[in-house]
């Protein structure tokens, strides 16, 4: 599959090198078709299928789109990609919108009555947007058995085929315990569960950490 | 010890009748001394443990007081019970600040940069405020066995004595795993993981669950 991948961060990066590994051709998108991180990226992974380019190229590219910019740009990021290259499309929405501008911990950019992944569906209407893997750190995304025991990961967004695709996705990663929330503006509840989760890895001083829901089946 | 209840809740009756079972002297206050509520609730504990009397009364009492009232609401009651009644004492706040007027699921009142816990932290600054419990349904805080397997409830607050208290008294309804998150601050955490509790308990169509923090050790 064509994957296109919105941001050069070590999200960007780490889902990146992982889809490569799995065969997949990825492209990764930033502000310049030059930029030197991206340009690391596929050298990093030394494989014919990692390119990169403009947020645009790496849109047009995409059957699905990864967006791993932060939550407070990506709205802007997403108009650079275009529009007519999202449409139609399945754009995973990974970002927080975490404001880091006042020290930790950080707040949020937008809470409680709105959330990125609702923004970014408002403004495209006619992308699918899937939220997913935003409530754990980019090396647990990608390696779910780094965390020791049964432990879980989210998605929302109001196209099923679209949710489907990504939970194949995420079964890829090695994710079993897949917790589909239902429409977009479940997204709320995905975000704001990194005002504990920001705490709790100040708390253990590591990133490598998860939950599980523990219910009578 | 003897304990002030605030609030004729589910949880303000949960606690109460569990504190009592443990032969602790229960005083549920509320905004007059005859409330039914509260009158049926001394009535089902069988107990002459269990009594009943204004905020202002039930304060008084308390060597411990648990605020049981809902997170918009709670100030105001506080302010009823008085403040030379709080004054010096654990005051555990088991409140969240959901917002039901506009249907299901609800927001928050406040979030993100400011807590109920923290609220009552700033109005009382003479009160020892611990944040606990209300990460969970009222049937699992007075006995966590009714959900499977691990897991796990938080408290935070300023002062460390006050939390020492409130931890032996969850390990006395039969907490194991107790994450203390350090100061009042982390009530935004704590409450702001409702905006995912609740969807959770709209999916599964029973608020008997609860988190488990999986990680290495």
């Amino acid at each position: 599959m064509r994957i296109g991948i919105l941001g050069t961060g070590t999200v960007g990066n780490t889902l990146g090198t992982k889809l490569v590994e799995l065969g997949h051709d990825v492209k990764m998108g930033s502000r310049t078709t030059s930029n030197e991180k991206a340009a690391e990226w596929v050298k990093s992974t030394h494989s014919s299928k990692a390119s990169q380019g403009s947020f645009a190229d790496a849109a047009s590219f995409g059957e699905v789109l990864l967006n791993c910019t932060p939550g407070s740009l990506c709205l802007e990021v997403l108009k650079m990609a275009g529009a007519e290259n999202i449409r139609g499309k399945i754009l995973v929405d990974v970002s927080n919108p975490l404001d880091f501008s006042k020290g930790m911990p950080p707040a949020l950019t937008v809470a409680n009555t709105d959330s990125v992944g609702e923004q970014i569906q408002r403004t495209f209407p006619d992308a699918k947007v899937v939220k997913a893997l935003n409530t754990v750190a980019a090396p647990v995304m990608v390696n779910p058995r780094i965390v020791p025991g049964d432990h879980d990961i989210f998605v929302c967004g109001n196209d099923s085929g679209a949710k489907d695709r990504v939970k194949k996705i995420l079964g890829d990663f090695g994710w079993i315990n897949i917790i589909d929330l239902g429409d977009i503006t479940n997204s709320r509840g995905m975000e704001m569960w990194l005002a504990l989760w920001i705490r709790l890895m100040m708390k253990y001083q590591s990133p490598i950490f998860n939950l599980h829901i523990q219910r009578q089946n």
